[in-house]
This record gives C-alpha cells, sequence and structure tokens, in this order.
C-alpha cells in the first residue's frame, strides 16, 4: 500500500476541518498553540516512517503519558495492579468524581484522570523519590521512541499545578479511601509532570510499536511486557482511551488508540503499525478534531481497522 | 490449526468450574436448567463446523437476540438511528434507569435492555404490526443460522412478561422522554419475544458468519449490511457487549462478543470464523462463568486475538 | 389581629406578580387555566373564616392530595407505613428515579410522586377495591373540608392517565423492587385520581383544621389521628412539603405546608388556624409563585411563623 | 413545669441505652471518649438554668460550630451569601461529593461539610486572616454564652486535619468551580479549628437563646441579627440540622436542632427557651442516640414542638 500517497491525501482532505475544533484553554500554555497545525506519521515493523505535516513539531503529550505510566506499572506490579485500578469503560461524560465515590475510591481505568493518579501513586512507591521516577519514565519513553531528546515542559507542570484543583480533589478522595499511599500534592504534581512531556507525532508513531507488536520492539528486540500485557493495554485503550467517546472512536476507527487534551492521538495496528496524528482543535469530547477524523479516514482508505 | 482438538481442551480444561457459577433465577423457565451443562462451536468462512459438548442443545438466547434485532434496524434505518440510541458504554454496574435519567431517555447502547427496547420500537414502528415484525426478525435469524427451525418459546416470553417490571419501567421512562413511539406494553412484549428465542451453539456459531465477513455471508454469498456496518456492529460489540464487564472481556478474551443471561456468548474473529460458548452458570456479572472462561482459553490457544 | 384586613393588603400587593408565573402544560386540562387568578383564605378554630379573591373557585388540588392519602395511611397502617416510605426530603430537583434505584424501591418521603404511589397502593390493598377506597378518601375529604360536594374531575384524571408515563416508570419500577402489591396500571389511574379531586381554598383551609388541632377537629370534636401523628404530618410538610424547595418555604414561610401543580398549596399554625391560597402561575421549581409569595406575607405581617 | 423533674426522668429513663451508640472513631482524639457519659441543659429567657449529669463536661462540639459560623457569615454578608450556599436538604446519605459536582460547586446548605467549608472561606475574606477570624468567631460564643473560656482543643485541631482527605477533596472540587477563595489548605484549617471548639450542654443551653429570642440576647439585650434572620437560621436547622436524619429529627424531635459527630445536639423552642443535650454514643445516621432519644422524649413530656 502506498502510505505516504494516503497520508497526503488525508492531509488535504482535513484543511477544511482544521479551524472547526476549539484548543484547550484551561490553561494558557495551551491556550496559545495555533490550531492550524497538523501532522501524522506511521511507524512500520521494519522502521520504515512515513510522516506528512508538522509531524516534527512537539507538542504536549497530555494524557497520552497516561499509557507510557500504566505500561511502568504493569511491567512492576503485574495483576495486582487491578485491585487500586480497574479496566471498565466509565461512562460518565466528564471527568467525574460521582463513580469515583461509589465505588469507594477504585477509578475505573486507568486512563480517567483518578486512575493515572493511582498509577503515579504506584510508580512514586516503586521508584522510591520523585527524580527517580521521572527519570524512569524519561528513559522508557526515550528508548521507544528511539529518541534520547525527549522531554517535560516545566512552563506547563507548574501551570497545570497552579489551577489543578480538581485532580487534586480525586486525589484527595482517593486518599480518604485508602487508594493513595503517598503525599497527595506530590502525587499531583507528579502527574502533571508526566502530562507535560513533549513530543513530535514522529517520535509517537514509533513509541508505539512495542504496543503493535505484543510488548516486543520489532526493530531492536528489546521486550518491555509480556505478549499477554501487550494485548491487554491495547484491549484497555480500545474501550477507555477516548474518555466517553471511547464507544465513538471504536466505532468510527476501529483500533486502539488514546488521545490527549494538547490535541495528539496514537493508534495501533496490531502486528502492523504505530500511529500518531496531531492538531490542536478539540471535539466536544475532548479529543482532536482533524486528529479523529485523520484516522477514520486512514481506516477506511486502508481497511486496517480490527474489526 | 487443529480446532477440534482445541476445542476437546477446552473442553476437559472448565469441568471443574461447571458448578462454580449461578443459573439466572429470575424466572421459573430459566432457573430450573441444569447447571452443568456446556456446549462450543466455531464456523469457518467455508462452511466448516466444529463443535464440542451440548452444541446442538438448544437454550434461551435471551441478550444475544439484541444482535439481531440492531443489526436489522441498522439495516433499515441507517445512521438516524443513532438519535435514539447511543453506542457508547454504560458505565453502569447494573442495568440502571440512572443514566437514562441524566440523559433524557436516550439509552447508552443497544446493548443494555433499554437501548435494545428503543430497538424493539423502532422494528415495531419498521415493520407496522407485531406479526410482521416477529416473522421478519425470525426468517432473518432463520437465514443467518441456515435452520429454518429457529423459533422462541411463549413459556419464557410469558413468564418475562409477567416478571418484567424493570423493562416496563425503562420503557416508561423512555416514552415519557419521547423515546418510544408505539404502545409501550406492545413493545416491552416484543422485546420479550426477542429474548425468548431458542437456538444451540451450532446454530450461533454458523450466524455469526456475517458480522465475521463485513456483511455478507460467505457461504451463500447474501449481503445483509454494509462492511462498515458490519465492522461497526463488531465495535459496538467490543466495547458494550457485556454490560458493565465488557472491559473485562476485551482484556481477557480480545474478540467481539455479545452474552445472553440464558448463559449463552457468541463472539467474531474478523474474516475468520464465528463462535458460539454456552454454559448456564453465571458469574458476578451476569455472563457465563464457563463460556467466559472457554473463549479466553480459545483466544490463548489459538492467538486469534483482536490485539 | 385583622386578619381580613391582612387578607386585602395581601391581594393588592400580589397583583404585580400574577403573570410572573407559569401555568402548568403537560395535560390540556391544566393549561388552558386562566393564571390571573387568585384565592386566599383562613379558618379558624372557632370556625370563623377569612377569603379574598376567587377563594369559592374550584380548581385541581393536584399533589395536595397526598395530604389527605398520607392521613388515611398513616390511620390505618401506623408506623408499619415507614417500612414502605420514608420521611426525609428527597434533596433531587426533579421527581427523580435516581435516588429511587439507588434506595432500593423505598421512596424518601410520601409527598413525592413515587411516595404517593406507594401510599396509594397501601390505601388499595387496605380497602379492597378501587371503588370502595375512592369513596372512603372522598368521604374523609368532605368531612375535614365540611363539605358533601367534594368530587374529583374524570377528565383531568383521563388526561394525566394518557400522559402519566414517568408514574408509570416509577411505579413500575417500586413493583420491580417488591413495594407495590397491586396491580400497576390500576394503582396509578387510583393516584391519578386523587390528584384530580378538586377544591376551593375555603374547602381547604378548613380542611387543614384536624392538623392545626393535633388530630382533632375544633369544631365538631371528630378525632381523625392521634396528636402525634398530627404533629409528625406537619414535621413532613414542613421538611417535604414542597419537593426541592421544602428548604425556601421553610426559609421563606415558616409554616408547614403542601403544594400542588394546580397552583395550590395549604398550610398549617399550629394551634392557631387552617390556611390555603391558589394562583395557577409556577415557579421555576413548580409552586405556585403568587401563593408563596402572599404566605410569605401573611407570616411576615402576622408574625405566625413556627420558628 | 417542673423542668429539673423532667430532666431527671429523663436521665433515668436513657440509661438503658447509654452503650447502645458508637463512638466517633475516626480520629483518636474523639475515639478515646467514655461513652457512658451524658448531659443536658436548659436556659430560660430570665437566665434561668436547668441541668443534669454531665452538664459541665467540655466536648468536642464538632458540627454544631457550623451554626455559630453561618450566623456570624449572614450577618456579615446578607442574603449575598445564598448565591454560594444554599438552603435545601442534601437528601444525601453521606457526606458526598455527588450533589456538589452534579450543582457545579455549590454545597445544599451551610450545614454539610462543604457549605460550612464556604462559610469559613467566607469569613476568612471578611476577616482578612486566620488569627482575626478565629478570635472572632471565639469571641461571639463566648458572648451569647456568656463564658470566657470557651476555646479549641489544638490536638483535636491538628488530628482531624491529619485525617480529613475528604474534606480537602470537597475543598478543591469547589475551588476548581471557584466556590472557594482563599488557600485550600488554609480554609480546611481553619474550618478543623472551628469544629474542634470545646463546650459543656451548659454553656450550649445559653447560647442557643438569641436564636430562640429571635436574634436578640433576651438576658443582656444585645442584638446579633435581625429577628428575619434568625427565624430563617431556625428553619435551616429544622429542615438540614441533621445530615440525612433531619427529616426524622423534625418528625421525632420536632424542634430545630443541629448535631454533632462529639455527641452534642443544640435545640431551640422558639420564644422559650434553649437546649443542649450531649452523649457521645452515635447512632447510624451519625447523630447522639442517647441524645436524640433525651429530646424525643422531653418534647413528649413538655409539648414543646412547634407543630
Amino acid at each position: 500500500m502506498d502510505y505516504q500517497a494516503i497520508l497526503h491525501e488525508i492531509a488535504d482532505e482535513i484543511v477544511p476541518f482544521l479551524e472547526s475544533g476549539r484548543v484547550a484553554d484551561y490553561i494558557p500554555a495551551l491556550a496559545s498553540v495555533d490550531p492550524r497545525q497538523f501532522g501524522m506519521s506511521l511507524t512500520l515493523f521494519d522502521g520504515t516512517h512515513y510522516s506528512v505535516g508538522d509531524a516534527d513539531k512537539r507538542f504536549s503529550i497530555q494524557s497520552i503519558s497516561k499509557l507510557f505510566t500504566f505500561t511502568l506499572a504493569l511491567k512492576f506490579t503485574g495483576r495486582d495492579l487491578y485491585r487500586r485500578v480497574g479496566r471498565e469503560p466509565s461512562g460518565n461524560p466528564f471527568n467525574s468524581l460521582v463513580q469515583l465515590e461509589y465505588e469507594q475510591g477504585i477509578p475505573r481505568n486507568p486512563f480517567i484522570n483518578a486512575g493515572a493518579i493511582v498509577i503515579t501513586d504506584v510508580l512514586l512507591s516503586h521508584y522510591g523519590d520523585h527524580d527517580r521516577m521521572l527519570n524512569a519514565l524519561l528513559e522508557f519513553i526515550r528508548a521507544i521512541a528511539d529518541d534520547m531528546s525527549v522531554d517535560y515542559s516545566r512552563t506547563v507542570a507548574a501551570s497545570e499545578m497552579e489551577h489543578g484543583f480538581r485532580n487534586r480533589a480525586l486525589a484527595n478522595l482517593m486518599k480518604s479511601f485508602g487508594n493513595i499511599d503517598n503525599d497527595v500534592l506530590e502525587v499531583v504534581q507528579n502527574y502533571f509532570n508526566h502530562c507535560a512531556i513533549e513530543m513530535s507525532t514522529a517520535m509517537l508513531s514509533r513509541s508505539m510499536l512495542y504496543l503493535a507488536n505484543h510488548g516486543v520492539d520489532p526493530i531492536n528486540g528489546r521486550e518491555y511486557i509480556t505478549p499477554s500485557q501487550a494485548k491487554r493495554i491495547n484491549a484497555v485503550m480500545l474501550t477507555c482511551g477516548h474518555y466517553d467517546a471511547s464507544g465513538d472512536f471504536a466505532f468510527h476507527v476501529g483500533l486502539p488508540g488514546k488521545s490527549g487534551v494538547g490535541g495528539g492521538i496514537v493508534a495501533v495496528v496490531p502486528k502492523v503499525m504505530g500511529i500518531a496524528v496531531w492538531s490542536p482543535g478539540l471535539n466536544a469530547q475532548g479529543n482532536s478534531l482533524v486528529g479523529t477524523l485523520a484516522l477514520e479516514r486512514f481506516t477506511s482508505k486502508t481497511g486496517l481497522s480490527i474489526f
């Protein structure tokens, strides 16, 4: 298949929609991003790489980081992790405290904020302190992205911390149920650091290969997680990766994927490739409007839906 | 792959769990079923058929019928259907009225009871009367199962009607929001008739082929729905097919599937085969305990997970 | 105190607000009422009666009937009644199924629709059939109102039945939890018959005397309920009599009261008098806008608040 | 009426129930209190004082402090206060975040924790800093209790702060909705300081006189709030003073009252007296079991219910 031609087609087709979305504006650092940007990248198992548009521009990966922290926590904790965080869709239109209260402080899955905060707490306990944890996470992401320059934005992290009262509410509520071991503010600060990691679609599509290939990097052969763990992360991405639009994404795109409020979306074609797309304007559900559209076109044109 | 040998292995491995589940007991007709039964069937695209255990015994398909009514409604209504029923997971541990009330009578998806009741209403309006609708549904199922003897149990339907007050509550609540067009009791009666259809795993695995093959029966070439519709039904099965254990099923089994409280589960391996399994004992989430286990073993042994 | 003068003052003061409310329009029979009407009546323990405006015009008492059915049910059932219906405020902005589902089909109090439907079921079981129950209720109301002409509107009852799908949903949900003994449609029909009773403020203020006087009619000495029961009905009126505006009514008016969607409100000054007011325009909480205002003026002018 | 004799009767009658309740154990400082203690006090408008049992023993007033902070905030802010906190019962069995989320960070009333935290924020803004606010509150309580020795326990306040993660969650959630102006931790610390104030029933019954007498201390003539404000505080006490057992308290006791988890309850007989009772064992709703019983006996014996 001529993937490069397909990417060019998609880049042309999405132009009319570039200003239809709404850039995240809850912190100044995100609000100032130009909405007319678009990048998309594919990476095959042999390392072949296809890109279009702003594929080398770094953006705030935000909730895509939840995929990486979930991977690390699963690697070190194994099935015990599921005592503290579930793997069911949340079915709530907002990042809600309601379900968390009814379900006694156990978040529905690792991809809603509450779940990712628990995962951060698990990693903080595992690594012992803030710096070692952050370094370990960055090291892991640099390895799977095959790019040593991956880092996070101190500005974005600080800005999130300044405005993130709802996330503090989530963390305190879970602490009251005994589901946070470390200091609440430290956990939340770490969580925001992860969200502020910056990557390009080129890096991100490369970094999806271990998930597309059942836990093993197909290029260098490094084994990060077991095949069973990789498949299960993909399953959780499919059912929970887009908050309350996860069903819609499965329905329209038909691939495991994870979005971030910075406008990025990563996706996996099992046994075939990693994909990443970026465009900052969001749809009503908080996922990249043009990114979702581009992925939908991609699976329509290639027939690569898992269904 | 030696599917027959794999089925025999599975049939041996599940024996210790045959009495761990709990048979549905909300109506007498279901409560009296012997829990020690187990059947499993696979049907390939060339018609090759593998079975083990009680694969020819008919049981009450219950919510598996929602898959067939959803198919028919989608066929006749197209995308307009989604104005009246969503395609997101419900995220509720029970068949709840809560979400239905907050979301103004629009059910989350076609596989929760409220959604299937709306689908029944859509079909009733389309076919004009009760008899024509029931005949059309049975005719469709007989065609995809390639078995003219498929029918429903009047006893089970009557028993459901006698006890189904919660479903009447759902239907009345949706009527109050204007999302039911026909008479509430007539809609509910029809819904119960569908649930009371009886089939064997042999019939059911055959009947999944059109979904595995993007809308076209691979044996006789009949086209039931478009490729896009078939893939999207599979996506909804994956995200919503097992109520509040849908994430868990995706996680452990990794196939689009739909369960019924009678102990049946159907599943689809896209482009490969249809699967059905039956064992009446249910787990805590109301899905067949042994059936789920058997499917999990099946994808582990064959590597046929879509992830 | 010159009560007649106070009523005249109030009647003057409310004129500017007569068109600010919104007449209930969920059934045609109520929607056609002229909003510019206003009547108010007081009845003292010696039978002295003061009225102003349309005090002899009969209107649909709607939820005020819940006060009378609650009284009868309490009289015959005693404290056992509280196993089936609570006495706590509901704290929900709408006539909700949410709380009913979480609380297993036990309504919060006798004044929300679900509670009144349970009360109707209790009375239906007690009296054995529909006619005897309706006659007993009318007889009781005729006695306390001292007016043999009290009756209900068949038109309004039929219209409610035709549109009352949410109440059927409530009744079916409670039936599914085992909290309705009789046939659901029969219970709902009876409930609507009570709501369709028609009375004037003159009749209603007279009918409050037994509650103001601890269960005994102060004029003819008939004892309807015990002093303890009467005080407790007053307490439930104060905390739950105005749905989700009960706190507001207690705050502004400071008297036990019960409103109906027809625009009527009854209130009790313990040991002093019965009060009734009517004006069809409703405020945002579904209580008579002018009626609430008139009662607030009344307690301000007279100092008769219980606080 | 021989109030002293009535208090002695009650003190005898409650003995069998002294060990039926359960002492609050969420912080060590409260868990260690001896449950067999009981004190009760009445103060009339002329200063006559009746007491029985441990009426001079100081205990942690906990949520009774919400009455005093509400009074001060209302005094300084007037009706504007109700833009930030409601006056409706919450109808929730727990100190819930659910309603707070649905209602956009506006607490239902000043007596649930969320409401009292907003009130603390209002006072903190009014007084400018922590110390001045705490001094003003203590000064107000010392005045109404006519006892300069009233103070708070640093131990209890520190212990609350160490365990109060749910209250921090509430405060952060409200901050995220813009309904907390000051620093979250500072507001919560102040809130816990108020809860840790220690008083005896003798002091507390004296301190209720301004509410029983429409805002004016009947002994020294000092006017704290307007008559209308005093009546309205009483109305809010009646409808919301006992969390989700407020209806039950109104039903059984029939007086405006406010309870605390330390086992104290204050109540008001309008135009007659102030009452306080204390016994540390709590009932299932978190209110003093023996205290509630004692008040119920008191209104039965004296007929002083407002209904």
